[in-house]
């Protein structure tokens, strides 16, 4: 089942795709969606990001060849840190480049949203605790990456975190391809076998040190291939058995 | 006005302290909290952290002497981090100690909550996007701080986030004194006035980053004297003008 949330006149909805076409649902989606009865035409709708989480957490380093050109070795445990969810972006709303910057990178990944609440969770029952995939764009600024040390700055700029276009609740993780192309050219092209620690092992991981709330994003890690982006460029990442997430990159204009 | 929130019958309520009791006020704090006629005792009432944040931003080595005790030099822009808003403690709860870890520290911070939505807001504006101003004990697990090199999960665990017990909202931030003890005795004694990035420069630099909602919360560096806390312990910090954050320690019993 494809879980959304789409805008109509202005108000958010929880849906369900079902071929071209959005069944608006009652209730929300961590408690079995009721159909509402109502439809709207998948073509133009306005998705948005399919969640509203207390947090999004992600982590680093976690394909090899991705730590490789980052110059890492491989981690014995996941690097976690967290992105603002301010960030969060629409799938075809403008990724905003700011100024002064000499390096903002796209980075494709696999994200899962948690579905109930998890704390203290094992690998073996941790996908238990997921409701569904999707596709984040971990946008960051290299250089301010490199001189804070702390990613919060780097990857926390508003519409760094496109994401969407829905969850795809009926989907094994472990075996997806996930490619990124910019311009229509491809730049990241990668497998979720590949993966250090995988999305129950990060599950359990994260739930020894906190909460993970119904609604929390967390997102897997980039493969390699990071590159930039310039106004002007389109980003897509598509995932196997998910979809498409595609953003447009703009400059900033200062108020 | 010192502004709370207090748990009744299992239910969360917006209140104002007044003297020895708490208005419950209808409405929310953003807008013009509107009494409801009722209030309760302040003595025995379950008071929550001040604010429910979509995010808890905070600052690193934002006094020379601590930047100094913890082998840093002075930064050239505050050090942005987040933390996990699971990590939010009400005063008076225990802070859990997760075992397995060399060094649980307490840091006694002065935070301040946002109450109109900031985006590029200049200094010379920024106190009009404040809301109020609390404490926060930015409870870390050192040795992990400095494994992971990221704070999110040194910083970030269940409990590592106390916070009360209310908001001041008529406060000048710049010349306040912080002082934290364990067990009675002090440890921390700094005033505000040693900060290296001010409340305004903090807001104006995060918001040229992000957009902060209200809510949102903004710790804004501890002081020198950090030190361990172990089960048992009893932390307390004093902020000049606002009041007494107090919190007991006890060791983590894994389910």
């Amino acid at each position: 089942m494809r879980l959304c949330r789409v805008e109509i006149d202005g108000v958010a909805h929880h849906g369900v795709v079902a071929d071209d076409r959005i069944e608006l649902v009652a209730g929300d989606p961590f408690h079995g969606p009721a159909s509402s009865g109502v439809a709207v035409p998948l073509a133009g709708a306005r998705l948005l990001p399919p969640s509203v989480p207390s947090k999004i957490l992600a982590v680093g380093q976690n394909y090899r060849a991705h730590a490789a050109e980052m110059g890492k070795g491989v981690p014995d445990e996941p690097l976690l840190f967290l992105k603002a969810p301010s960030a969060l972006l629409a799938p075809g709303d403008p990724i905003v480049r700011p100024g002064g910057y000499e390096r903002v990178d796209y980075e494709g990944e696999l994200a899962f949203v948690i579905g109930r609440r998890a704390r203290h969770v094992r690998a073996a029952e941790a996908l238990d605790y997921v409701l569904g995939y999707t596709i984040l764009n971990d946008v960051t600024v290299r250089d301010l990456q490199k001189k804070d040390g702390q990613f919060t700055r780097a990857k926390g700029f508003d519409t760094f975190a496109p994401c969407g276009p829905w969850l795809e609740t009926d989907l094994d993780p472990s075996r997806l391809r996930v490619v990124t192309r910019v311009n229509g050219a491809v730049q990241q092209d990668g497998r979720t076998d590949d993966l250090i620690f995988s999305v129950p092992e990060l599950v359990a991981f994260a739930s020894r040190v906190m909460t993970l709330e119904p609604g929390d994003l967390f997102s897997t890690g980039t493969p390699q291939g990071v590159g930039q982006l310039w106004p002007g460029d389109v980003v897509e990442i598509e995932i196997e058995g998910i979809g498409t997430l595609r953003n447009p990159v703009i400059a900033e204009v200062l108020p």
